[in-house]
């Protein structure tokens, strides 16, 4: 395996394999002309060999420590690995990749393969005054992986591909140790040879890895089920330029302040996370995912509220509201025989103009049927429609593919980007009518009206995730700009109304401004003394997380 | 209500209500004459007024702003008050305080009743280099609310017991926001107005405050079902010397690491908690609580695990060693028909010397039912005998009384300690048979050859804790070496054999040496970092938590 590890292939100009490259069906583009009033005709990006870069900076006893610590064919700063290494996959960093304008680049790229190695890059990146972003899969929406280099000069980025092993598995404690460089399959074809599951699965899945996933706190499609990767995360290794962090793997523990808590979603600003002890299931004997209907979004959530306050939820319950739910039947090929029937039985049975829900139960077949039963009881009872298997087989064949469809939307002059939240469930409904009104008023003034679709996905005792996907017409020249009005106005009313500014894309440069008003200024205090700590040269993922002081 | 609402009476020689001064009945003194070879006659602690303490020394301004904080009768510094504020409830603060020599004191105690007065007193403290110890219902063993005062010349005694109200209730996220000076049954009392409950039942729960329990990351005897504090607290209010944190009660969030646990376990180290957010349920319908018994500790452990891991775990579920349950057979009356009868009919079915258990289901009444019929397959299929709603009645009976026989146990000259930890399944019999093995070694050694007991009482899906009790016979005048030796040898053996060096207890002063063991170098540095920024003139509870630098 070489340094390629953890780009393994991915496109650097968007989503995925760059071998695939499917397209919207002609009816969803009709849909989108006539929505979005946009042309979408096709623009390809650049060739790669068009993006600019500024020249690589590496002094010489930096790349010589590097290759000391990592090999010489762990160490690269060709073409292509920086313009891999120069963007993450939220919009603004796609419209720039396409455009072959990225703006910054890593210096050079390091892929050490220990702990070890992980040390002596940092110590070397110390010495020199090197800033470190550490690169997992690349998948960062939200500027996690921006190559921004302070006042540093050079800038490395830290490629844990080459950590890439089960460490071990404890099968009586049900846990595992995993290095941090394994992508979403790989943990789960890892653990599968002992017939175990992490259950992590957030859309990101197929390229994002597991040191990706602790260090944004992320969590998956059916988190709702097997807990977000913070309550997974038993135990923790990481190396931090003032020394190494060794948490053990202990079930509870009340000696003091939760340091474990600080390295989930540290976002690699304060170190390296080289290995993770993790909670691991028996992989489920069986997977059953369904359609459900509701007639509002106001039923469906509160339909899962009551599964998930009578400890009655699935795995995975997702409810659409009116608008996601329009546009996905629209996508689906509103035209199509099927389809019509389907409307057609909706509106015999009252439920004409209401919201698509998914409902997925994962384990032993026992334990399935008799979850499935009380959930099924309960949505029943909230006005739920059964739709049967085969909605949820839909949702399940495209649960990984939109972000591939994303860029075909790009490419059709379609600005679509996501943003997501949480809140009590006392505030839902105040939170997710500020938001699409915000985001409605911020691209109607600029002459873009958009499209704003948004569903429930994850589910809590006090309260639930919002995720919200919005598409206009690109603005051509004042794409960036456009974006920036857009997510400006969508986070402020997230920080007016009670949400948190993120529940699974993390903070990186995109939400750091709002971290003061998520943990006050005190909170941004603590913070900052802990980096001073563990990262006194700051040479840790510059920018990120932390509002600019 | 006075400035002696924290206190409420509490004795201050030992445990509870001044009224109650239950004994020992004769037969377990005849036991533990015979087992540990005491005298066992009592000796009855010093008379309140003779208990020495040096004078209070208050600078006037200091005692002008603490009045103008909390008011004229908010302030007290009578010997009473220094007394009962003098220690907390560990085995060496009972001999000290029985003996009347506490050693130190507080100068004077202040009872703020809201967030501000809080504030006001912290900012009078820094002003006057006073330090603060945060307290609550003073049950603190471990010495967290000891009367440390390090370099400061004045130590204030800030009692939280005014901080009493339930906020306001949000029964649709199902969160309720409390005041920290709340004892369990008055947070339960007023939950229970709105047909809610937290769910959190330590053995301290008739006098510990909600503060405490938030401030120490405490566990509940059903905190298997209900979750322990820090899986309950969702937002968090705290006065720091350095400002004020508010961290709203979101039921998940991405941003960042996770503020909320680094207060939850700060035992008022890093400030003061004013007010908490938390998750409640509906007050359960029933509760039905059931003996049963195992063959063996290895067998009733292994029972708890098969219920754990498969998502069947009642709320309560203890398992006692084979001591441990020898010793409650012995206390509850060996010799009786109804104790002959029970024996017999456990050496006829098999399990003569076996472990006796407890199990406990609430909720619906449905819902009790359904999950106790799947956990008693499962405990049948592992080797559990049922015995039953008595034993579980008679745990009920005394699950907050056993502190109270314990100070009996000191007038009679028996030393009796408590321990707790906790690890993973896999290494679960190892740290056992470490710690018996370390504390009967360090006591044999002196003399005093001890009982050792232990139960499990908290499962996770990795592990479970370890609670040990360890009785022996005092060594006159040499009360607080013999029990610093055992307490030596049981935490060397814990952080030796991959434990918490606690698991519900906390840190305080007894527990801080070992922290350096649990998180290591580099995680103390980022504590103390924390708290230079948090609490730069070092005046909130000095010498707790931390390893001496």
């Amino acid at each position: 395996m070489g340094a390629e590890a953890a780009g393994r292939g991915m496109k650097w100009w968007g989503w995925g394999d760059p071998a695939l490259e499917p397209q919207l069906p002609d009816h969803a583009v009709a849909f989108l002309r006539e929505t979005l009033d946009v042309q979408g005709d096709r623009r390809p990006p650049v060739a790669l060999e068009e993006v600019r870069l500024p020249p690589p900076a590496v002094p010489g006893g930096l790349r010589a420590a590097l290759a000391e610590a990592a090999g010489a064919d762990g160490v690269r700063d060709d073409h292509a690995a920086r313009v891999l290494r120069a963007a993450g996959k939220s919009y603004p960093d796609l419209v720039r990749q396409r455009a072959g304008e990225p703006g910054a680049a890593p210096d050079v790229v390091v892929s050490p393969s220990s702990h070890e190695a992980v040390r002596a890059v940092l110590d070397a990146c110390a010495r020199a005054g090197a800033a470190v972003v550490p690169f997992g899969g690349g998948t960062s929406v939200v500027g996690g992986v921006e190559p921004f280099r302070g006042e540093f000069g050079t800038l490395v980025s830290l490629d844990l591909g080459r950590l890439d092993r089960l460490v071990g598995v404890d099968e009586t404690s049900l846990t595992a140790v995993l290095e941090p460089g394994l992508r979403g399959p790989e943990v789960e074809a890892a653990l599968g040879r002992h017939g175990l599951t992490l259950g992590h699965f957030p859309q990101s899945y197929e390229y994002a890895t597991l040191g990706g996933f602790v260090a944004t706190r992320s969590a998956g499609q059916a988190s709702t089920g097997y807990g977000r990767i913070d309550e997974l995360v038993l135990g923790l290794r990481c190396a931090a330029p003032a020394g190494d962090l060794d948490l053990p793997p202990l079930p509870a523990s009340a000696a003091g302040p939760g340091l474990r808590e600080l390295l989930v979603g540290s976002e690699g600003t304060l170190g390296v996370i080289t290995q993770a002890a993790l909670r691991v299931r028996p992989a489920p004997e069986e997977r059953r995912y369904e359609g459900w209907f509701f007639r509002s979004f106001g039923e469906g959530t509160e339909a899962l509220r009551a599964l998930e306050q009578t400890g009655a939820a699935p795995h995975i319950a997702r409810v659409s509201d009116e608008e996601e739910t329009r546009m996905s039947l629209a996508l689906a090929g509103e035209g199509g025989p099927a389809a019509r029937l389907g409307r057609r039985y909706l509106h015999l049975r009252g439920y004409a103009g209401g919201c698509l829900a998914v409902m997925g139960w994962e384990g032993e077949r026992d334990a399935v049927e008799r979850r499935r039963a009380r959930s099924a009881a309960i949505l029943r009872r909230a006005g739920g429609l059964a739709l049967g298997r085969a909605p949820g087989r839909a949702w399940e064949r495209s649960r990984y593919s939109t972000p591939y469809l994303r860029d075909d939307m790009l490419a059709r002059g379609v600005m679509v980007e996501t943003l997501e939240t949480a809140t009590q469930w006392s505030r839902l409904h105040e939170l997710h009518a500020a938001v699409r009104g915000a985001l409605h008023a911020a691209l109607e003034k600029r002459g873009t009206p958009p499209l704003v679709l948004c569903h429930v996905s994850h589910l809590y005792p006090s309260g639930a995730s919002l995720y919200f996907t919005f598409l206009a017409r690109q603005e051509p020249g004042a794409e960036i700009e456009q974006w920036r009005a857009a997510k400006r106005a969508a986070c402020d009313a997230i920080a007016a109304h009670g949400g948190t500014i993120t529940h699974h894309h993390a903070v990186g440069r995109d939400h750091a401004e709002w971290m003061t008003a998520e943990v006050g200024e005190t909170g941004v205090a603590a913070l900052r003394a802990l980096k001073r700590e563990l990262d006194p040269a700051g040479i840790m993922n510059p920018g990120k997380l932390l509002p600019a002081a």
